[in-house]
Order: structure tokens, then C-alpha cells, then sequence
């Protein structure tokens, strides 16, 4: 069958539903899909006489179902007009004629239109398969294992639609139950490719029709010879979805190029007056120190903080790459009409009593404008944002200059000030902050889109609510994550999806666990909390990426030694295991009673010497990847002994070309805390009173390294 | 059945099985076990002849399994000797001659002792029950879901035998697919009753014979009217477990109070030497401020600190009630002599070199020393300890003089030095830091039965690697809980359980699978990691216990309060539903696009007045139990106002007897990181930057206030 001929007769069946003013479509008409689409159904047709069931039930091959088929008998069964597993012709054809015979019996008058011979499915493993439109992400599959585990333990995965082979086989290995499709208690395992052919053609089914917004095949049965869909269930859209307007890769990077790297910044609402946004904004880019043209607008003033005010926005002169509004809020379109006659291309919208405050109109007032002057906006309701490395503080905020690897974004103010503290108590070296706020225009995948190329960028971390458009971030992390690693913290995370579902499938896409599939698949690191995306933000960039799975643990503490292996467990790493001359070779520097190994136990009384020595084996051994340390704080190694010769070996190997990541775990009094952060100044990820911390960020540098295609593999779950 | 006749039969069984040189029973010898404890197994009985059979049949009262019984024909099927579902007198009576004539024409010259007529089980779900002999908590009963959820998800759970019927049936609670049980899919519930009653026969049988070291129950089959195991597999343990020596609460209360608050210490080895441990400890004792008597004991010197030295202990004048050790191990043994000698109770082990680099005998020589003089050890290979109140510090590392309610014990050195570090940089209050070590007598039950009394301390905090008596540990835990929080760091949780099982329960008795399910039954709050349980152990004390589940979030920053959200849902926390009129209360405080419900959102822009009003309603009203606050730093609410109005209202509430814990996650500048140590000073549990460690606090006060009773109902998973 050629694929215009099966759109056509999909078409056909849809329309006809239209056309009946239905949503749901009837078993047959979805059997029909299943049919064109090569969905694999029971078979399934009605015989007029014995010899065409006996026809029938020979094409299937095995044992069959037989019912009749009859407009005027509902309740089959007490018509004597169902019998199950039929096999054989002289069994088909007397079966055929007893059905029809206590037909009539049972209703004289009846019209009896034939006897339907089905395939009797074989016992196998009951999966579910099915496809949703998410409002985030759109046509998205689904893949599960049925009864107890898809229901009761929710043991679905998700991936958008379409997918090729491989990544519809990569879903039968990322439920939980996994190992129970590779046959367990005896069992065969399923008929792996088949399972996957399901969701394949159930991916393009949704793809080419976007008015299916859900099929469920549930249960498909599968065995060692292949899998069915005993049932299929489709449903249409009720509605059509806006379609949002996109803008190509260029013309993003172009209008973010000058948002982010301007030479020219006007600020609508400068304001002499302290404790006004207007004069905060001015203070913060003339205290800053940026080096472009500050432009205050204010009808009122002559000179704000120095710099000559214009009564309008285009009195300004020469080019304006940004716009910053410190307005109340219904003075913004108006405005905004004259950034766009200034040919302005980013206005970033401080100002709140937008859509967060119920004031949708006056939003889409605001956007109506933008589009209409091709102007992007950043906001509303923001506090702005911080472009370090051009010394931009372009918020009301306090201004912040460690100039560094990671460009943080926030959907919330709140979470943006934490950003903020974070960053300056903890001396995270920061590429840009930016306030997303209502996200009227501009959202996460604009900004990732640009990060991805900013050179300064080595890390980006975004906390998020929602995606406005799930797919074009995909395709944007997608693009970003083979050259520097992108985090989320995505909130709301246990909201649970309280969309209305038709469809058992849809059910199951609580829009969290569709949002855990997606973005994994996008190759980005879910932090789990916000202190964790902070952490993941500081240390990513300053960690080298690891070459290979090989992790080892060198301690002083036996103690963190069980610590730290329990957290290199749960996050998923590799405790290296030691060949026997690199194990030789560790026994040299450690006393008898210590612990070869891995961990590699040097025992509490050791002095800096074991350390260097050890942590250089672990450098220097092309077969250790990663090195974990567990300090110990004792008088004959101090915190900043240890910290001195780590920092030094450490940078020693890297100018010699040898990069691993290293992470340290210390354990003493407070003196650790300098300690810490002098190794993480020097590139060594180091945190006092804790084992957990340092391995998570070597774990979530580690899902990245996976995702970048560093090390192999493909990540499923 | 009277309990001695069960006892009886079963040490028949179990002796002959002995007798035969065997550990496994056969099949037959566990169902006379089964029967012997009343449990439900099929029913089964040979039949001499056919009216027998019919008999025996009719006594089941359900279809049969019939199957040839005859020494000399070993595959009963080829013969035809089995037919399954068989049922009726008639049928039964006709199966029993063909079987007999079949097995005549297949072996003519078998011996053929009769018909086994075995009752057929109905389809139903699948369970496990069994029972194991864990290294640590002695024999433990075990509970999961037959099938795909026990054997590759492992969803089991534990319990110390024996249990009470209301112990058993929380089992059925505690495994995550209980749903099931409750019916799903249109399948009926199981008997509950039936299948509790199952577990509790399993485990009185290994309660009462202790040389039964597994009992794997697999499948049970339940249904909608009983439980039924389809087999029974029994081991019979191959050694016996050393008995070991206990000790009486009474005991344990007078040495331990000698221990912590001590009026005479001795200092074997103290020196003054600087770099000396005997001389780390001395100056400890004498700037740490310890009241009562110091007493260095060294051969070679008069005076050391300016206290009077003696050349033994048994020179020392009057009681002493802790002899410190600061010498090498080798001389240990002899000083304990003395020690002994001199009737002092306790001997606290600073020296390394014992068990822990391989010299088991030399400990076992002085635990042998100890117990001929009932001398109770602390250590060896320990930090030493402090008792705050006693301005006592009793090891070679730094005072710490924060008086507070914490007791923390570690079993390593480094997670010592972790404790004390984190205590002074978070002005941790302390009751006492107590090493360890190789526990070659005290251990974590000992220090708890003291805890428990002791009235400086209001929360016991412990680092441990393993457990010497897991059901003494219990048992202490049990009686401290009801009065204050236990919280438990176990290491060593991902060591996957090495232990050689012969059953299937065995196998999936994983180390940390139990531990985790009896310290839960225990009471005891369960850190996740190093840092968790250093934030709790600062936390729990400075919180008042939550009087019901109704938790609100007040914040100023929407974001957090999304996050806030999660949180609380990931902590097993209840968001209150805000009745309408204290809907309609909080409305009178917010602006009109603020949000009520839960969280309430006051909206960033407020005044102190709005987070005081919300505050105060919050406290005020009796329906809610518990706070979480989510600052956002602005200019118009400054971090320390914040804090100083949050203080302010809580104490004034406290002193008017209205206690409810209040936590708050604080997003903003640095400055937040002052008024979160004002807050925690002033009993408000306050971070900056995260919205999941207050909230992770709060769970772990509500964890423990559910153990200790005070929410009511029972803790099950």
C-alpha cells in the first residue's frame, strides 16, 4: 500500500465521523486505521456462509472466535451466538450452523446478516500502546506494560511523535518492568521489533492526522511471535490548536544578539527619584559600568544620573538595541508603538499588571503592537536581566559581576532574587540571568537558542513553569546539548495532571510525567530542586567532562568511603573496578590495614604525601575516569594542606593535557569551608558536610556527558 | 490444636530432618509444618480406593487434581496418571479407575499405593510470604505481590517476627502496587483477613523454632474468600548464632549516666607533649571547662596541665567514673586491668589499631578484660566524646560549647569530624557528639536507652554503618520515640546484600530492604544523606510538634510557591483546603490578583503589614497545624524586617501557647542569609535558597510526630 493511499482512506473515515458530528470512532472505523496504517489487529470478517468461515478461519490460521451478526440480537451470548476457539474446518462449519440455528430459535424474526470469525489471540503479555496531544509538546506516544504495572504503578513511558525504529524500541527499555519484555519466570521474551513497529505506526498515524488527539491499543498482546493490538480506541479533536508564530533560527539569533550584547540601551521611565524601578534600572547600568550608549527616556527630565534624557524614545539618536520599560503598565503600548517606529528590536518589559494580574487584554494589546513592529519582548513582569560579560545590569535588582560560564533563566522574580544571592555568596561565575516572567514573546528556547551559540556560555540553567511551546525547546536543547550541558528546574512538577482524558493513554500523560520523558529524550539534566539547579549551575562549568564510566573514591574517612559509594549508587555512576596492578600500585602508598579497592581507603592518619601520591595514580591511569575524594580532617593533613596539593596536582595534569573531573567530599571542622571553596575556584567541585552534593554534580555532569553522545550509549531512562 | 502439640509435631519433623543429615524439608514435611501452625494450604490425601477418592473429593468441595502415587512410575503424566479438574462423585469415581487401569497398561508390574487427590486452586492473585533469618534483626517476616512486581521490581516489605494480626494486615499497606489488593480491573479485593493470618502463622513458626532459618511461601493464591499456599519451601539454618550478651535497661541507665555526666575523668596517657592525643585530650578537659575531677595518668610525669599525675590509675583518689585511653593498643589491655581493678565503670577507647586494620585479637583481649571487671567500653578507634552540658569534651579534636537539645553519635571518625564542623558553622545546639567506632561493647541501643532519659536532649541523631543487635536498637528506638525524634543516617544503603540466599524471600531480603522497613516500623526518621541528617538534627529540636495535617504555604513569591508546593508533596506532606472563610480572611490581606487558596499568594510587592496579617491568621486559626513561609526579597520587605516580624509573631503566639512549626524558604540577596540564622535562633526553621530543605524538615518533624502517635493512625510506607 502506498502512503497516499492509506492517508486517503484514513481521510475517508475520518471525515465520515465529522460528518456524523462524532468524536469517538466505532471499533470498525478504528480497525480501519489500524488497517492502513499496518497496525497490527486481529482478523477479523464476517462469513455469509460455513465455507466462507471455514475460508476465513483457515487465512488466520489458528483457533477463531465466532459470533453472530445480527442488528436485531444484542445479548449474543444468551443467543447461543458466541463460541471461542474454534479450530479446524469441520469444527468451523458445524459451528456456523449451530450459531445460526439457536439464533433463530432464540429470535424467530431476527435478520441475520452473517457470523463474524475473529482470531483468537494467544496468551501473551498485555502492553498498552497509544498516542496523546500534550499541550505542551503535541503528538506524543505512549508505551507501557498493561494491567497491574501501567494502571496501579503508573509504568509508562513517553516520547514524541513521530519516532523512527530505534527510538520506539528504546521505549520498551525505558519502563521499569523492562526486564519483564526480555522473558522472565520462565517466560519467552516478546517479539521486540513488533512491539516497536506498534508505536511506530501509531506515531505516524497522529503525525499525519493532528485531528486524532488520542489512540489507545490496549491491551496489544504480545508474545515471542509478535504483538496485536486486541482493541483499538481513537478519538478526534474537539478544537483546532492555535498555531503559534515561529521565527526562524536566524532571525533569533539575530534579534538576541543585540539583546544580549547591545550598544545601545534606552530606558523608558528613567527616573531621578530613588526607590522608583526607573532610577534603579539607571543606577544599576551606569554603576555596572557598561560601556554602550544609556539613553534615559522621561518626558520630565533633562539628565538622569548623567546621561541627557529625551522626552520620547525616538528623539533618541542612532541605533537602540534595547528597550527597557519602567512604565506602569498601561502606559506600555503606547510606548511600545514608538520603539517599534525607532525600528527597536527587544523591549524588555519590567513592568506587572499584565496577564499575572488578570489583564490578559491589555497583554495581547501589548504583543498585537510588538508584532505588528516585529519588536521581541522579554516579559512582562521581570526583573529585568544581567548580560556580565558586557557589564549589562539592565534590572532594579542589585548589580552582579562575577563574569563566568552559566547563563541562569526564571520564569518567576522570586526564584530569580535566589538566583541572584546564590550566585554572589557562592562567587558562581555567571554569563547572563534573565527574568522570563509572563513570556508574552520571547521564551526558553529564544534564549537557549542564543546560548547555545554565546560563546561565554558553558552551562545553561533554566527554572521553568511551563513550556509555551514544547517542541521548538526540544529542538533547541537538542541543538544546544552536544556542546555545553542544559539544566532544568521544571516547577509544578507535582500538580498532577488535571487535564480531562477520553482515553486510557491520556489518563496516564499526567503532564509531569510527560514533561520527565521529553526532556530526558531532549538530552537535558532535570534538576530536582532549586538548590540542586543552583549547585548544577555553579559546578557543570567547572568540572571537565569525564572521557568514560570509570569512577573511583580515594578517602581518608572509611566512613565517607560508604557514603560516597552509596551516592555514586544512586546517581547512577560506576564504581571503577580496579584491575590488579592499578590496585598494586595504590597498596603502595597506603598502610597495610587500609583499603585497596574502590574505594581506595588510605586511612584517617595519613599524611599530605598519601594523598598526592594516590590522587596522582588516579590522574595519571588512562583507565580512571573520574576521581571522588573523601577528606578527612586531621592534624597531620589540614583542610587547606589538602586543598593546596589537590588544587596543584590537579592543575598540573590538566596543563598536561589530562582533564578528569574531580569532586571532593570534606569532612571536618570548619576550616573546610575555605578548603572547599578554594578548590572550587581551582576547578576542583568541593563541598563541606556532605557526601551527597559532590557526587550529584559529578552525576548530573556525567547525564550530560551521556546525552552529548560523550560516552556511548544512548540515554533512556 | 493446642500450642504444645504443634510444637511438638513440628520438632518431630524438624528433628528427623536433622536426623537425616538434611536442611531442606520436602515438600510433604513443610505442609505437615503448614498444617501444624494452621496454614492454609491445599487440601491433600491419598485414596486407597476409588470411594476414597470420592470421599476425599467431596471434603475439598471444589474440582481436583488426581495423580497416580506409585514408587516405581517417576513420570506420572506419560503414564497417565494425572487429571486435572476433576470434579463430582461420578467423575471422580471414573478417574479414579482410568487412572489406576492406564498406569497397570503402562508399568504392569508397579507397586501402586493409591490416588493423591489434591484440591485444585481457584485463579487468584499471586503473593509471597516468607520469613528469614537477617544477620542483623534476627527472623523477619516478608510480604509482596507474586509474580512481575516481587520478582523485578521487588516490591516487598519486612517486619520483625512474630507480628500481631494488626502488624500483618499493615503489610498488605506497605507494599507500593497495595492497590491491587483492594481490587482493580474489575477484580475482586482479596481476603485480607486471610492472607494477614497467613503472614502471623509464618511467623509464629519461626518465632518458635529459631533453627528455621527461611519459610518462602510462593505462591499464595488469594482470592475474595481466603488465602491459600500453593507451596511451602522450609531451611533449616546450618549454625547457630552466637548468644550475645545483654545487658538490663537498669544497667545500661547507671553506667551510660556515669559516662555522660561524669565528676571524675582519668587520662590514661595524657601528656604534655604538644601533637601528643594525651595531650589534645588534657587540654581539651581543662579549656572545655569540665567541673569535676581530671586525673592524667602517665609513669613518667607529675603534673601535666597543672593537674596532679599519677603513675596508675589505681593511684587515683576516690571514684572515677571515666578512665579515657590515649595510649597505643598494645598497652591497652594491661591498663584496663587496672582500670578494672579500680572499679571505674566506663573506658572510652581512643586508640586505633584494633579490629579495624585486622587485630581481632587484640580486641577480643580487651573485651575479654572488660567484661571479667563489667567495665563498659567505648571505642576503640573513636574520637573520644563530648557531653556539652558538662562542658565536657573528652577527645583530641576541638571544644564545641553550643548547649542544645541534639545528641549525635557517628560510627566513623570523618562523619565525626563532619558533625562537629557543621554544628559550629550552623550554631548547632548539642547535648553530645559521641564516637563510636569499632563498638566492640557500647553501641547506638545503649546510647539511646540513655538519650531517651536524658533530659538536655530532645533529638538523637546517628551516623551508622551496621548494627550489632538490630532488636535491642528497636526496642530502644520503640521507647524513645513516643518522647523524642530518632533520625538515622544508615551507610552502606546500596551494598546490595551479598548474603547466599537459599529461598526466594532470602533473595529478596537485600540488607537495605530490611533495614529500611524496620527502622520505619521503629519510628525512626531515616536521613537520606550525611547533610539531611546534620539538617535535621540542627532542625527537629527547634520545631514544635505539628498537632494536625493541615499545612499552609503564605508567600511572596509565586514561583516558590509552586516549588513550595512540590515539595510538600514529595514530603508526604497534606496542603490544607482552605475552608471558604478563612479563604474569604486571608482575600481581606492581598491584593485583589493575589491568589488565595493554598499557597496563598500575597504577590511580591507587599508591605511587612501583609506577611504580618497573613502570619497571624495562619497561627491563629485552630484548623491549621503547620506553616511554610516563601519570602521574596524586595525593597519594600527587606530580609531582616521579614525576619523580624516572623520572629516576633511566632514567639508572641508561643507565649500565648499556640505552638505550630513554622518553616520558610528565603529567596533573595545575601542578606537572606542573616535572617535565616535570626529566624532558626528564634525557633522559625529559615534557608536561603531552596524551597525543599524547610520543607524536607517540616516532613521529617511530621514523620516522627506520626511515629510517636501524636497525629494518630499507624505509619506504614
Amino acid at each position: 500500500m502506498v502512503a497516499d493511499d492509506r492517508v486517503t482512506r484514513v481521510r475517508a473515515v475520518l471525515d465520515a465521523v465529522r460528518a456524523g458530528g462524532r468524536t469517538a470512532l466505532t471499533a470498525p472505523e478504528g480497525k480501519l486505521l489500524a488497517e492502513a496504517y499496518g497496525i497490527a489487529v486481529p482478523g477479523e470478517a464476517v462469513a455469509g456462509d460455513a465455507e466462507e468461515a471455514v475460508a476465513c478461519a483457515a487465512r488466520f490460521g489458528g483457533p477463531v472466535v465466532m459470533k453472530i451478526v445480527s442488528p436485531d440480537i444484542l445479548h449474543k451470548t444468551d443467543a447461543g451466538g458466541v463460541v471461542v476457539g474454534v479450530e479446524g474446518a469441520a469444527d468451523v462449519r458445524a459451528a456456523f450452523h449451530r450459531i445460526v440455528a439457536d439464533a433463530r430459535a432464540y429470535a424467530p424474526g431476527a435478520r441475520i446478516e452473517g457470523v463474524q470469525i475473529q482470531e483468537l489471540l494467544p496468551p501473551g503479555q498485555e502492553l498498552i500502546v497509544g498516542a496523546v496531544t500534550d499541550p505542551t509538546f503535541g503528538k506524543v506516544v505512549a508505551f507501557g506494560l498493561g494491567g497491574v504495572l501501567v494502571e496501579v504503578l503508573k509504568d509508562v513511558t513517553f516520547r514524541l511523535a513521530p519516532v523512527d525504529a530505534e527510538e520506539a524500541l528504546s521505549m520498551l527499555d525505558s519502563v521499569r518492568a523492562a526486564e519483564v519484555l526480555r522473558g522472565v519466570r520462565g517466560r519467552a521474551a516478546v517479539d521486540r521489533a513488533a512491539v516497536a513497529e506498534q508505536i511506530r505506526r501509531v506515531s505516524e498515524l497522529v503525525t499525519d492526522f493532528p485531528e486524532i488527539a488520542e489512540v489507545d491499543l490496549n491491551p496489544v498482546i504480545a508474545t515471542a511471535d509478535g504483538a496485536v493490538a486486541a482493541d483499538i480506541r481513537v478519538l478526534l479533536a474537539t478544537g483546532t490548536p492555535k498555531e503559534r508564530r515561529r521565527y526562524t533560527r536566524a532571525e533569533i539569533l539575530a534579534s538576541m544578539r543585540r539583546l544580549m550584547q547591545p550598544t545601545s540601551v534606552a530606558v523608558i521611565g528613567a527616573s531621578n527619584e530613588t526607590g522608583k524601578i526607573g532610577n534603579s534600572v539607571m543606577r544599576n547600568l551606569v554603576d555596572g559600568g557598561f560601556a554602550g550608549e544609556i539613553h534615559p527616556v522621561n518626558p520630565r527630565a533633562d539628565d538622569i544620573l548623567g546621561h541627557k534624557a529625551y522626552k520620547s524614545v525616538t528623539d533618541v539618536p542612532g541605533e537602540v538595541d534595547v528597550a527597557v520599560f519602567a512604565i506602569p503598565a498601561r502606559f506600555v503600548a503606547a510606548a511600545l508603538e514608538e520603539v517599534g517606529r525607532k525600528r527597536i528590536p527587544n523591549a524588555v518589559l519590567i513592568p506587572s499588571g499584565f496577564a499575572e494580574t488578570g489583564e490578559h487584554a491589555l497583554q495581547d494589546e501589548v504583543v498585537a503592537v510588538a508584532e505588528r513592529y516585529g519588536v521581541r519582548l522579554l516579559g512582562p513582569n521581570i526583573y529585568g536581566y544581567y548580560s556580565t560579560w558586557q557589564d549589562l545590569c539592565a534590572t532594579f535588582c542589585t548589580p552582579y559581576d562575577v563574569k563566568g560560564g552559566v547563563a541562569l533563566t526564571s520564569q518567576s522574580g522570586g526564584i530569580g532574587m535566589a538566583v541572584l544571592g546564590f550566585a554572589r555568596t557562592t562567587k558562581t561565575g555567571v554569563s547572563a540571568i534573565v527574568g522570563l516572567g509572563n513570556k508574552a514573546d520571547l521564551d526558553e528556547d529564544d534564549l537557549l537558542t542564543w546560548f547555545g551559540e554565546d560563546p561565554h556560555t558553558e552551562c545553561v540553567a533554566m527554572h521553568l513553569e511551563d513550556l509555551k511551546d514544547g517542541r521548538a525547546f526540544v529542538a533547541a536543547a537538542r541543538a544546544t546539548v552536544p556542546r555545553k550541558p542544559v539544566v532544568v528546574l521544571k516547577a509544578g512538577r507535582t500538580a498532577a495532571g488535571a487535564r480531562a482524558a477520553g482515553s486510557h493513554t491520556g489518563a496516564l500523560a499526567g503532564d509531569d510525567a510527560v514533561y520527565d520523558d521529553i526532556l530526558r529524550q531532549a538530552g537535558v539534566i532535570r534538576a530536582p530542586g532549586l538548590n540542586d539547579m543552583l549547585e548544577y549551575a555553579r559546578a557543570l562549568p567547572v568540572l571537565p567532562a569525564p572521557r568514560g564510566d570509570n569512577v573511583v573514591i580515594i578517602t581518608g574517612a572509611g566512613g565517607s568511603g560508604v557514603l560516597l559509594s552509596d551516592a555514586v549508587t544512586d546517581h547512577g555512576l560506576s564504581l571503577m573496578e580496579i584491575p590488579p596492578d592499578l590496585d598494586a600500585a595504590f597498596r603502595e602508598f597506603i598502610p597495610p590495614f587500609g583499603a585497596a579497592g574502590n574505594p581506595v581507603d588510605i586511612t584517617g592518619g595519613e599524611p599530605p604525601a598519601t594523598y598526592e601520591a594516590t590522587i596522582r595514580l588516579g590522574l595519571a591511569d588512562p583507565r580512571v575516569h573520574a576521581l571522588v575524594l573523601g577528606y578527612w580532617h586531621t592534624i597531620v593533613t589540614p583542610p587547606m594542606v589538602f586543598a593546596e596539593l589537590t588544587a596543584r596536582v590537579v592543575a598540573e595534569f590538566r596543563a598536561r593535557g589530562v582533564e578528569k573531573p574531580v569532586v571532593a567530599s570534606l569532612a571536618g571542622d570548619v576550616e573546610v569551608e575555605e578548603a572547599g571553596q578554594y578548590l572550587f575556584e581551582r576547578g576542583v567541585v568541593a563541598y563541606p558536610y556532605t557526601t551527597e552534593k559532590p557526587v550529584a554534580v559529578l552525576g548530573a555532569k556525567y547525564r550530560w556527558a551521556r546525552a552529548a553522545g560523550l560516552l556511548g550509549g544512548r540515554c533512556t531512562r
